[in-house]
């Protein structure tokens, strides 16, 4: 029962119009259909990727890759949208003659080369069998050179733009990223045509042609003011790279939420939508959640919580904060400057715990009662008072993206006496991600942008105990986003604007996404005695984590130069 | 088939002639029957502890026990009389007729107060129901605030002895715990006649007579140059500890194997041994340990290694280390001055780390191989390439003992990643006290010690790996005791002396004791990468434990309030 607007296009009044948000993570992909007018979430589907992320061998050769490697298939992203997306439409049991949309998010910066028409390079017979024609995963770690000769450079030289980036550009970024291959393979360097976020590339899927969107370009492509950086200090980083701006990144932008193109008649054969339906700009896993979370207006920061803790807030001015990740002029929704953060490792962290194993009475008890181990050690340490088990942890167990933006710190535990107990260790863990935090809301705020709520998405936001130390540690309420589909539920809310079934991000936020405020709120005497212990970590933080020539880093190259020696 | 001597006592020279030696370790007392012409270890026997180390409940009345204490049950040193040292003899199939001397040794400093006749309070009905009449063990660590006082006034005085101790004497020793009895419980300590150590409380009951050895009046009562602290310094700490030496301590000397009399008709009757069989002087676990080793002469140094490590040390001059347990003169063997130091903390840290779990599948590997954890852990991380874990760790999960003398400090681990694993932690763990061992050793060296020879005895022997990391870390070859009990053969030996079997301690331990010499050499491959990880693990040691206001005390003060809150 479709009903179609007089030029063809789908009626995006109608009161039962949805559009479909997909949600590409680090795993899977994520589909989900939602009523434009409530946002209602009314069926979803998963597709997990074939080839998950490729650390260890190349798919197309089985060569071994490098240390720090994390490399994606294209053709698992392309999967999602020819099974995720039909099942949900499926499972929601609507018309697909009602979806008037689609939008995506994507893991940032999850990054490609292709040909000019947009082929991966990594699918062609010419370049599959060379590494770097595949795309870079987000968490390939492995042009952390790069991103320093970057950093000094941009200092050397008073860029402007570094500021905006909390002083330093990190590893994972574009820049760092095509140096790399520049460097380390100049003739698929000179192949590649397009450099581009995978999260522009699903776009180009859709629609069959090229678009950037604002909040990739801003974020990872060191888009600023209007520019990329110049060919002067690109040429200084290597002669060969003075171009890659001009070259491989030059396209207009496209803001949040506008719609780049209809569905091409291929991407509606794998969709089982209507060919074009409004495909939206691509967008970030994060940034998109905030429509999704009741995040979008200003001093509003969300914390995305799950493997890793992704932070992003909207302020009326530019500040430069140092040591966070970026702000971008419209990065997460227009007529704000979008400011994002980061925690490296969160639930990573807590998993890391429980894979050095528990007692064996432990896994008995978790069975009996029918729990998991993580809910096992949280109920065991929840009643504890605050210190009581005497630890203080550094939460870097896979470095530190805010607010010291250096991945070659590791983690501290400090306090450990023959009765510390594995909850003991396991709770330290959860408050050392809660001091993480709060440096990150502390900086922000220090730094001239307000925090006047604390949100909360992802996975982690169904642990109480977590969400009770989080609480306390920041001396805040913690609100939680009410979907437990976030980016995808905010990419629905992008596809409803390219629809234009809301004028703006906002409005649509209004009415499809929301939040549960104040489901935590801190007790004082707690708060109090983290207060003392956020002293210590911030203590062990600075010890550790500032000045030259750090202990972690040189046990980091240590650990790195025996493991090269021991695999000659 | 005995054969008596002209004055009625056995022949001490008889070809197997024969000496009991008795541990009293911490949870157990173990008995040897050693042949004294060759040290041959005939038979042995172990008795468990009733009441092993009281924690909890006082055993009396079962009322809750106080944090940090520890106390013991004289019926359980008693026992192992009456049961261990006839079950050697029988299983030895030696004729009780052919043993001519019997020697014990204790945990020290473990001190209990006795009326005038060496009856323990705490077996008197009067006071059987109050905490302080029971034995203290050495790991009795209530007494910190005492101990902290005694060494701030011996500083502020400029007490001689003080410097004899490192510094520092410790919490665990005989002033701390005895003014602990007169500030809690003055009653007790006014019907307290004498405050003795077990070693020589064990010697009284076997004799029937009181003696006071001069191994532990040296290490754990202060006894320097012939005397005990004076009176104004005692009566400083408390007007009615003034006369605490002179009244519950003063009693002449026995040195190191010298006969202290004959057993008593009771104690023959225990031990099934004949009545007048020479009785030795007490002595400690870990000095007497060092004729059983091969560890009498100068520069050997032996490290005792099990739950802790005891290191001692003969050494031609008196030099002032600073941070070692102590100097006697004659304190391990007449005629040297013995030096003691210690870690708090060593295999209990390893089993700290199994008790946090170990991964499903690690225990199923184990089981499948016979091992236990011990073993999967040491062999799964055996073969990495030093440095390649990336962790540095603080050996200080039950404090330092040696050389910073602080019982409030707790253990660090640095470097911790998301690919950490349990062994990683595990081997860390290791090196951490090889690094603790080598502060020990730099320390005596340049306090003037020579170390000519590295010595290992206790049951952390057998670890091959952990062996091979103390000779790597230390650069120096690791010498083995022969024995597997070398505590009870170094009783042994000092019976055979005090029985005028050899003419003195280093005769009879030249002729009874054995060590295999270098037993692991240092790698210099190795060696040289652990230079570089002692250095980090130095300058961690430095920022934790010197200084004043110290984290680790912080963050132990806020986990005692936090516990003392909970428990009201």
């Amino acid at each position: 029962m479709t009903t179609h607007a007089p030029d063809g296009t789908l009626d995006r009044t109608h009161p039962e119009a949805c559009t479909v948000g997909v949600d590409f993570g680090t795993l899977s992909g994520r589909a989900v259909v939602v009523r434009v007018r409530d946002g209602a979430e009314l069926g979803s589907a998963v597709h997990d990727y074939r080839h998950a992320v490729i650390e260890e061998r190349l798919p197309s050769t089985g060569a071994p890759l490098p240390p720090d490697w994390a490399l994606q298939h294209p053709a698992d992203w392309r999967e999602v949208l020819r099974t995720a997306v039909p099942a949900a439409v499926a499972d929601a049991g609507v018309d697909p003659g009602l979806i008037i949309g689609i939008a995506t998010d994507f893991t940032a910066c999850t990054v490609l080369p292709t040909t000019s028409d947009g082929t991966p390079l990594a699918e062609t017979e010419q370049w599959a069998a060379r590494p770097h024609a595949w795309p870079k995963l987000w968490k390939h770690h492995a042009a952390q050179d790069q991103a320093d000769r970057i950093n000094a450079l941009a200092h050397a030289r008073g860029e402007k733009w570094i500021t905006r980036y909390g002083g330093r550009i990190s590893s994972e970024w574009q820049y760092a990223k095509a140096l790399q291959v520049l460097e380390e393979d100049p003739e698929l360097y000179a192949a590649c045509s397009r450099w581009i976020e995978a999260a522009d590339w699903i776009v180009w899927q859709l629609t069959g042609s090229e678009s950037r969107n604002t909040c990739t370009a801003g974020y990872k492509g060191i888009h600023q003011d209007g520019t990329y950086p110049s060919t002067g200090f690109l040429a200084r980083l290597h002669p060969g790279f003075a171009d890659f701006a001009a070259t491989r990144l030059e396209h207009p932008l496209s803001p949040l939420g506008s719609r780049v193109g209809g569905l091409s008649p291929r991407a509606a054969a794998w969709t089982g939508l209507r060919e074009g339906t409004a495909v939206a700009a691509g967008n970030v896993d994060a940034h998109v959640t905030a429509p999704a979370a009741g995040a979008v207006e200003n001093g509003r920061l969300l914390a995305i919580m799950g493997t890793s803790t992704c932070h992003v807030l909207n302020g009326p001015a530019l500040c430069e904060v140092p040591g966070i990740c970026g702000v971008v002029d419209g990065g997460i929704v227009e007529g704000a400057y979008g400011y994002e953060a980061g925690q490296s490792g969160v639930g990573d962290i807590f998993a890391w715990w429980l894979r050095q194993g528990v007692p064996e009475d432990y896994r008995a008890e978790a069975e009996a009662a029918g729990e998991d181990l993580h809910e096992l050690l949280t109920r065991r340490s929840a009643a504890q008072p605050v210190g009581a088990h005497g630890l203080v942890a550094l939460d870097w167990m896979n470095g530190n993206r805010s607010t010291l933006v250096d991945h070659h710190l590791s983690g501290v535990i400090a306090g450990l006496t023959l009765d510390t107990r594995p909850e003991d260790v396991y709770r330290a863990l959860l408050e050392s991600t809660a001091y993480g935090t709060r440096v990150i809301v502390e900086a922000f705020e220090s730094g001239g942008v307000p925090v006047e709520e604390f949100i909360v998405a992802g996975g982690l936001k169904k642990n109480p105990l977590l969400m009770q130390i989080y609480a306390d540690v920041l001396r805040r309420p913690v609100s939680l986003a009410t979907s437990e589909q976030g980016p995808a539920l905010g990419s629905a809310i992008h596809a409803a604007v390219a629809a234009g079934a809301h004028p703006d991000v906002r409005s649509a936020a209004a009415a499809m996404g929301s939040v549960r405020r104040h489901a935590y709120v801190p007790d004082p005497g707690r708060a109090d005695a983290y207060d003392a212990l956020f002293a210590e970590y911030r203590l062990l933080h600075d010890r550790f984590g500032t000045g030259t020539d750090l202990l972690l880093h040189r046990l980091r190259r240590i650990r790195n130069a025996a493991r090269t020696a021991a695999a000659r």
